[in-house]
């Protein structure tokens, strides 16, 4: 085992990559199940940016945890199992949200669709894709665990990690929920945006991932609870500046369409921010103008950009940027207060400028 | 605790209800997302046969682990997490499927999807009862793991078991590919039939629950393997026993429209072999009888009544029959041979006569 701490991601997919041979091998004379496994490995190693593997990994190593030896692998091997956890949401959320496209590539739904009707199957090949993309996240779901739960590391450890990895099951699968539901209702008040950043984003990709990690190398209370705040901070910006490249990424950096969270109506807060502030200032050919794109599946460059003008026009963007700055700043305070080891607190400032600052 | 071994299902009832409240305190405050534990809690608690923890149990008790006390009632958590994983495949199968009911009640899917129509909330109501299915059947996936893992025994005992639970859910998820697959190309031979029976019932339903149970308390090699040929053998009957109920089982019986496997073009042995039997004779009335009631939406009953008479006249109804008959005692001739304590040998029996006798 090469230094995770040099590449954790590279470590973290060669732990993938091992574990999903050594899963494949009891169901591989189930020939046509062959198919969805290879789907998920496809997806699990073709790309990601191993975020929550790799807060979860500073987490172990700030609280002591060593970075090479036989802990370190089984250390390793549970960190790795939240891309499995991170799969399977994003297969179901992309059939939930009937998405086409994720990393410049079909999403599964689409991609078993799409092979159902090249070769003639029988029945309908929407509903072939939507049971093909249930299953493949199921499995991703239930390996995820396998992989956890089989980490060669103490019992005592993994018992000790437990309730922050059942928590950020949960917690994850609530947010989705709140997400879907919140859509539904027409709740765009910023509140019910900022409560889903919470869970879908802060808690599962950060506030858990930090938690998990560092109870496995043993972390006491105190350093559990500054995990949480800097985790809550850093993942909120994190979220925000999620919810800006949803409408001003380039497609060509993020890999998703232009101005997709719009045109799937999704309630970020700064959609909710731009129709709070149009609303309260009277300005009606902007609230009309960022209305007009959400949830227009045909959305037109044109009116996208009308939207973007109007965002930027009633302080939505600067509202948000600033959100980001403060949350960023608070964050990096509490890690301050810590006695986290190096290079993990050094790791963990370069990754808080980095999720809030990226362009994909 | 009473005695388990009394009223094995009314055991693993109380242990879900007191599982489901831990698991939901700590998104409590998560508002809408209480409309979909409440619905995990509905269909969890509103019915079922408790059969997977039942055989779990008995295997349990039949390799030696006792009744009552501490071990006992770890050892009832970790069988009765079976039901939630049941819950998991039922309603994401009855999304999959598009099936409308299910023990009398609405599917999840179309139950939200209704509560999206009644209140009427935005977007496409269809849509919000796939996404909510989807997250309530994750939920349970994920809380089946949560429930199995925490269950009070000696990280040993639940490690023994652990290779049982992964094949498990490793071999449901296959066989309900598997499942899908065979119907997308219209595999309608007998050998794809039993595959996707061996998978989704007697691996799923009776050979890893028994295994699990027995391994719990400590089962050596060879009770395991003969838990394996018992449980296979009973298990295919039961699916087999499934098959014809699911064409001439009486609705008021089962909870499901009569005919339905016909109707939802099920891939079953009984279909397969009344296709093939009625070719192979050149029986083409029959064949056509047969075919017409297969995948047909709006199945008529003077047309299911057809589909029927031919399925018996070809022969496929005696030869399914003979097959339960065979199987089951091939099984109880293999519980025979082991050494298996009292009374999980006795209750085997019954459950195997009880499986594959039923009428619901």
């Amino acid at each position: 085992m090469s230094d995770p701490d040099a590449n954790i991601a590279a470590a973290v997919e060669r732990q993938l990559a091992l574990f999903l041979e050594r899963a494949t091998e009891p169901v591989r004379d189930v020939g046509p199940f062959g198919e969805a496994i290879d789907a998920l490995s496809r997806f699990m190693l073709g790309g990601g940016k191993r975020l929550r593997p790799t807060f979860a990994w500073w987490g172990w190593r700030g609280a002591g945890g060593p970075a090479t030896g036989d802990e370190a692998a089984g250390a390793l091997q549970a960190v790795s199992a939240l891309e499995l956890l991170q799969a399977c949401a994003l297969v179901h959320d992309d059939l939930i949200d009937a998405s086409d496209s994720r990393r410049g590539a079909d999403t599964v739904h689409v991609a078993f669709a799409k092979r159902h009707a090249e070769r003639g199957w029988l029945g309908d090949p929407e509903r072939f894709g939507l049971a093909a993309s249930v299953l493949v996240g199921d499995v991703a779901l239930a390996w995820a665990e396998d992989m956890y739960a089989t980490a060669p590391l103490p019992a005592t450890a993994l018992a000790a990690a437990r309730p922050f990895w059942q928590a950020m099951r949960t917690e994850v699968l609530a947010g989705q929920y709140l997400d879907v539901h919140t859509q539904a209702v027409g709740d765009s008040s910023p509140e019910a945006a900022m409560r889903v950043n919470e869970l879908k984003t802060a808690a599962y990709t950060v506030v858990r991932p930090l938690q998990l990690g560092a109870a496995l190398a043993g972390a006491d209370d105190e350093l559990l609870a500054v995990l949480r705040r800097f985790g809550h901070d850093i993942g909120v910006a994190f979220q925000l500046r999620d919810d800006l490249l949803g409408v001003f990424g380039d497609p060509a950096v993020t890999g998703k369409p232009a101005g997709d969270d719009l045109r799937e109506g999704k309630r970020t807060l700064l959609l909710a921010l731009g129709l709070e502030r149009a609303r309260e200032s009277g300005r009606d050919a902007e609230e009309r103008a960022i209305a007009a794109a959400v949830d227009d599946a045909w959305l037109s460059d044109a009116r996208l950009d009308a939207a973007r003008d109007a965002l930027r026009a009633v302080g939505a963007v600067s509202a948000v940027e600033q959100r980001i700055g403060e949350m960023t700043e608070a964050a990096l305070a509490a890690l301050r207060e810590t006695s986290l080891a190096e290079p993990a607190r050094d790791e963990l400032v370069k990754l808080a400028h980095a999720a809030t600052k990226r362009s994909a």
